[in-house]
């Protein structure tokens, strides 16, 4: 393990953060909060202890997959620790844990509260926490790999550790040149969705703030009713953009080479898109008596298989007095989560999309055990390496799930809030159902069982073996 | 597809079927209740007909995989429905579909009841419920293998598809002998734990129905208060011989063999032993304080854990009302579920295990990946074509429940409720969680949520995809 290289890229890492801890303080200077000054704090001490630690020059360049992922976890814990400093020095926090937990869920674009009154807080503490979530959707070393001139072999690494998904294509041959171009789209996109929410009437601070988790499908609101007092032309909004930051970013980039036809034969955003048009039919069918119109029904529909599916976790209702079998299909969704090269959480489409081709050969491979078949997705052949690698993620999903949902139930809360809260931080969603139904928050859980769902939002986040290998004993010795 | 073979195979499988239904004639006999009759009268269909239908003998005996997987999935569907005929016919059941589901329940050693009152039922086919039990523990074509000469290299096809477990492991070269010597030791156990039963100060009748559900871990009682009401020395042997049933059948093949050191080394049957020492430590802990001694929570942690990890389902207690970390425990045990090679369902403990070493695996071989390492268990290493199919075999699995679970939603259902209905048939146990509880009874859902669930248990104990191919429309092509 190479210590050196990874004390030098936590310290970028701490100055970036200091970077991105400018914008709150410049939102508590409009709004003439006092909150403010605990963010130019906590901002000055990242860049000095950034700028200390980085004095030393790393000893070896010598980067390989393990410093990646030991880099990038490291990175997320160092920046979730940082990033609650400011909220719990405002004093709007109860404790220290509580921050963090915020905090966590903001960067790993769960969305998932620990406060039941949102509105009492700050303007700077809100848009901190919408804005954890849109640096947490791109990923901070995409970011710090789209920017800084590090030069050598790691960039891959870095990248492959950070982005989700079963595979990670580069856009371009050069690491650098996708982590910018997919910086690009995503700055794109955001502002075009501030400009129309702005269109429908919204103030500056509420565009920004919800376009900020709408794109790191997120799911932090500004109001205690989620977006359920919005205009229904604003949910609408959130809805389409919601579904778009849910798409491979792949598909966009095709789009900019002009390449229309390849990213509309995009197999996974094919299935994603169908998955959702199912969806909404079944609900809107399941709930519309519940309505005063079909469209009403629709609409809503519409807007929380959207905020489900991409894992972004904002609500217009109350789905936890819907029907059964919307509920189920809700968690189903859950699961599911967004395209992989997307900013949304979950199992993602393309690896659940494969695995069911797996199943779908298996039965074909009993039947001639002789006749060789293989799984295609996006036209090509799947290798081998990738079907394992997306049934050991799967195998280990289970397993950090299985763990998480016993661990809480020390809590003594019932059956499906636990299942929920579980699925909803591990595939960074935000609400689950019952006593963390949207209507509620995560405050009912004791401080240990906060502690496992951290876990669960980071790990889900990273796509848990980046965090596991931290409590390998295995990772951390000297090679 | 060699058609003639399979319905020369499914009249043999008719023929045994007419021998088992002797024995409720019989116990309608000795208690002179006229429900024997119905009985007499399927038996007698029965032999009619598969004697005419294999008068004609099979024109080809090409016999392949897929030939194994229908004969099979077929012949279980064919008991469940002539077996239910007795039980509808003799008017103690609302309906064929319940006398259906009960005799699914007890083919596939689930014990899940749509009855509250069992009692209220006639001898015999209280004696037929857990006779199915017995039957369906061990394999009915495991035990036409056994006595039936039959020819050919279809043997190991029909073996492999109706025992469960990752891999099968023929005891010895022939697999008639190795049919024959499973059955040997399974009259053994059951006769012993019969015996000691009778020890305890039971009747015949309920040694001998007790018995064969424990034997078939299957969980279907003579009381409405399923095992609850017997003194706690039986509570205790039943305790043991769940348990005992839970191990692979290979540890007593060893012992037989007077290869004790072998036996005792079985690595599935010592995590097995581990999981369920952890498991009762734990649950004992949590729930003391509702019981007026430790040993008593300790006895009844004891019976439940066995119960449920072994798939069997008898019930002490209603665990429903019992704190949830350990309803989450068991919940866990659930999908756990016994050792391959027994007569107990779920995923089975030596596939939770490899797929266990495979995640541990995977987090070496992300620090090093030109590493080779690979999983070993019970002192071999596993291939990687069994590390596929175990992965696919996980992968269907979570498929075939979230389906199940989201179309049973429609009954408007709670979700713990839902999850847990499908959890106890997908893995053969019987009792869930809040309206499927211990106390409880199937009967809440709907006659469709019915086929669901009947679908689950059939496929939960043929492993899934024998039952899975007939729905494929490529098993039934002419080849």
């Amino acid at each position: 393990m190479n210590y050196s290289i990874i004390r030098y890229i936590l310290c970028r890492v701490l100055e970036f953060q200091a970077m991105f801890l400018a914008l709150p303080c410049v939102v508590a200077l409009i709004y003439r909060e006092k909150e403010g000054w605990a963010y130019l704090l906590v901002l000055a001490s990242c860049l000095l202890l950034g700028g200390l630690g980085k004095l030393k020059k790393p000893r070896s360049t010598v980067f390989y997959a393990r410093e990646g992922f030991v880099v990038v976890s490291l990175s997320w814990i160092l920046l979730s620790i940082t990033g609650a400093l400011p909220l719990f020095l405002s004093g709007e926090f109860a404790s220290y844990t509580d921050a963090l937990f915020e905090t966590i869920s903001g960067l790993t674009t769960t969305g998932a509260s620990i406060l039941a009154d949102v509105e009492a807080l700050s303007k700077c503490n809100l848009f901190w926490r919408s804005f954890t979530h849109w640096i947490g959707g791109m990923g901070v070393l995409v970011l710090i790999l789209a920017i800084l001139p590090l030069a050598g072999g790691y960039n891959m690494h870095l990248m492959r550790a950070e982005s989700p998904g079963p595979t990670v294509g580069k856009l371009v041959p050069r690491v650098r040149h996708t982590a910018r171009i997919l910086y690009e789209m995503y700055i794109f996109l955001t502002v075009i969705q501030i400009i129309l929410l702005l269109l429908t009437g919204m103030s500056l601070f509420e565009a920004m703030t919800l376009s900020f988790g709408t794109a790191g499908t997120g799911g932090f609101g500004v109001l205690n009713s989620s977006i359920g007092s919005y205009p229904m032309v604003s949910q609408a909004v959130i809805t389409v953009f919601m579904i778009l930051f849910g798409v491979n970013f792949n598909v966009y980039y095709l789009i900019r080479a002009r390449k229309p036809k390849q990213a509309f034969r995009h197999e996974e955003m094919r299935y994603y898109l169908g998955i959702i048009l199912v969806a909404v039919l079944l609900i809107t069918v399941n709930i519309h008596g519940s309505f005063q119109s079909l469209f009403e029904a629709f609409h809503h529909a519409a807007f929380q298989v959207a905020s489900i599916i991409t894992t972004t976790g904002y609500s217009t209702a109350d789905f936890n007095l819907w029907p059964q079998f919307s509920k189920a299909i809700l968690v189903i969704l859950m699961f599911i989560g967004a395209c992989a090269g997307s900013t949304g959480g979950g199992i993602k489409v393309s690896r659940v999309m494969i695995m069911l081709k797996m199943v779908k050969n298996e039965l074909s491979h009993l039947i001639h055990p002789k006749r060789v078949r293989q799984v295609t997705f996006e036209n090509h052949v799947v290798n081998k390496e990738i079907l394992r690698s997306i049934s050991v993620f799967f195998i280990a999903y289970a397993i950090i799930f299985g763990v998480s949902a016993l661990l809480i139930s020390l809590d003594n809360l019932d059956f499906t809030t636990n299942f929920t809260a579980v699925a909803a931080t591990l595939n960074n969603i935000g609400p689950g159902l019952n006593e963390v139904g949207p209507a509620s928050n995560f405050a009912v859980y004791s401080q240990p069982a906060k502690f496992v769902l951290m876990f669960d939002m980071l790990a889900g986040r990273l796509e848990l073996f980046p965090l596991l290998l931290l409590f390998t004993p295995y990772t951390w010795k000297r090679s």
